[in-house]
């Protein structure tokens, strides 16, 4: 999407094949990319979120195990350069789902052969989620322009939650990707930015992302959604997922499921956009979903700064699970389905 | 309550007549006592914050007018001083409580007896406030202690919204008067603390006066408190009012609602603590209570540092209204009542 008018990616080779991120901890204040050279950097870039966003941190990963296969090719190094990443996030699908794609086509070839592979699966990857977003906008694009056409003379007002825009992305985004699409299509749209404490990537990236290419926007904090919703303010919710069970239970940012349950008390549309990468088709149910702890200094501090009494102890679990009855449906690149045991069993494994 | 082994109160009268306050902008870092010496300290006090909470706004301003009446007893300095007093913070019903009464009680005397009237009814209101508090802690001890006697050998898991605590006050809290009595009698209690963006009163101030007196505490953010009812880590939420209508719709710190149904989809007791000078009898419900919109800084900013991009437009909502369906009761300093019509009606008005 568009920087300053510039088109632009979330990562890529470099002409050295290292490989170049948008460094997403540095934002809203600074755009920096940075250089990763080896599988090491790739994994703590994931670790402490330069890259974050399920399908990023999938992509993100690919590209690290081609950085391992220029270092050391063989099948040890292969291994070793999967279980590092797999071991980086536990919550997403899509990093199991691309190491695994990764494994199963460089396993079988001559060493010799797996750096040069590696980089092209990697950008083939990069490629197809590319594709995959763009899909899901054109899946997503018939519900805004559907309430558009209702509220003739105002814009249709989406909240959404974290980023799942193009930054979660290589480009494009899930959640935001039907927006990206109405704002092309002409449909007027303005989108309620939730800060998404406690990393707050709503206010430091969506809002960001959104400000770049011009959406309208407001950010509100993680506390007002509820009002917002109940007071007729909101027309739909979109949001991405980090996992979805089989039988349609959505892991997704935590808060997420607070949105879900005053989307549902107020009878508006709640729909999860997500690649069919993010169906855990063994996963039963969201019970069996591994929520991620994350360090509780997030929460005691911000910006390096104490809000909180030394010494005080903290929780901080980084997903939630919204339960498939509160989900609208399931917008995917191959196209919406039901968030049900029978619609999710239709998506591809 | 203690602090550091002292008992403190919230406010009171110095030796010259001036009010000293626990400036609360300033904790949980620096325990500050300022000194209000005009009805304007007083005013901009009630504006910024340094005092805040539903039952401590109704006392300071209470104090604002002995202010007042030290400089200007004439009927048009009462005037002045309750309307400037009024002004100040739209929602809470204490306030405009508060003020009816001290005006009410000082209109009939001569001039020159309203300066040590005024005194005396401030200390008064502030006496009540702290028996309040307290029979309002009596009164909630059971909901606790029926809890700890089903769940025998693991503490109480309580949670908590915003700081509905002594800071709230004069002495004791409203929600958490009945933490502190359980505490007194010996009940293993634990509280989950929420942060409470966007003034993080939850992470300053709750964690602060439960660290303070000893009361074992764990904080979150606000988007978690859904994950952690979800998942059987909650026995009772409690939480305090700004206004509570006729047909029992709460007001309360923006993000209560949430709580409340997340509370009801999971079936966790969701009890509302609150005076009974809250209650708003002429306020028919929710939909008629005036929602604060407090400065967009609040929600791009935190303690002075952009969090957004610059230029990021905000919308803050200061409270948000929890429909009294999703209530299970009224704790008040006359007893338990039911949230509904009935129940609201049998309270004084």
């Amino acid at each position: 999407m568009l920087v300053d008018g510039v088109p632009m990616r979330t990562i890529g080779f470099g002409a050295d094949g290292s490989v170049e991120v948008i460094d997403q901890t540095r934002l809203p204040l600074d755009l920096v990319v940075r250089m990763w050279s080896t599988v090491e950097d790739a994994a703590v870039g994931i670790e402490t979120m330069e890259v974050r966003g399920a399908p990023l941190i999938g992509v993100a990963a690919a590209h690290g195990v081609a950085l391992a296969m220029a270092e050391d090719p063989s099948l040890d190094g292969l291994g070793a350069a999967v279980d590092r990443l797999t071991a980086t996030r536990p919550t997403a699908a899509n990093l199991r789902w691309a190491l695994q794609r990764m494994d199963d086509a460089l396993r079988p070839l001559d060493s010799m052969d797996r750096p040069g592979a590696a980089m092209a699966l990697a950008e083939r990857l990069a490629d197809e989620d590319v594709a995959a977003c763009q899909a899901m906008g054109d899946a997503g694009l018939p519900l805004l322009t559907a309430i558009a056409e209702q509220r003739v003379g105002r814009p249709v007002r989406v909240m959404t939650h974290c980023n799942a825009g193009w930054l979660a992305a290589v480009d494009w985004g899930t959640a935001l990707a039907p927006v990206y699409r109405a704002v092309e299509a002409g449909v007027a749209v303005e989108v309620w930015v939730s800060e998404t404490r406690p990393r707050n990537q709503g206010a430091s990236l969506t809002a960001w992302e959104l400000g770049a290419h011009g959406v309208p926007h407001t950010l509100v904090v993680d506390n007002a959604c509820g009002h917002l919703l109940a007071t007729g303010q909101v027309d739909v919710v979109l949001v991405g997922a980090d996992r979805v069970a089989a039988n349609g239970d959505v892991a997704n940012k935590v808060g997420t499921y607070l949105k879900a349950l005053a989307a549902d008390a107020n009878g508006v549309p709640f729909h999860v956009v997500a690649p069919t990468s993010t169906v855990d088709h063994r996963c039963p149910d969201g019970a069996a979903i591994p929520i991620e702890e994350r360090s509780p200094d997030e929460v005691t501090h911000l910006a390096g700064r104490p809000i909180a009494p030394l010494g005080t102890s903290a929780a901080n679990p980084a997903f939630d699970v919204t339960p498939a009855a509160l989900v609208t449906s399931l917008v995917t690149e191959r196209g919406i389905v039901a968030c049900t045991p029978e619609g999710i069993a239709t998506l591809p494994r």
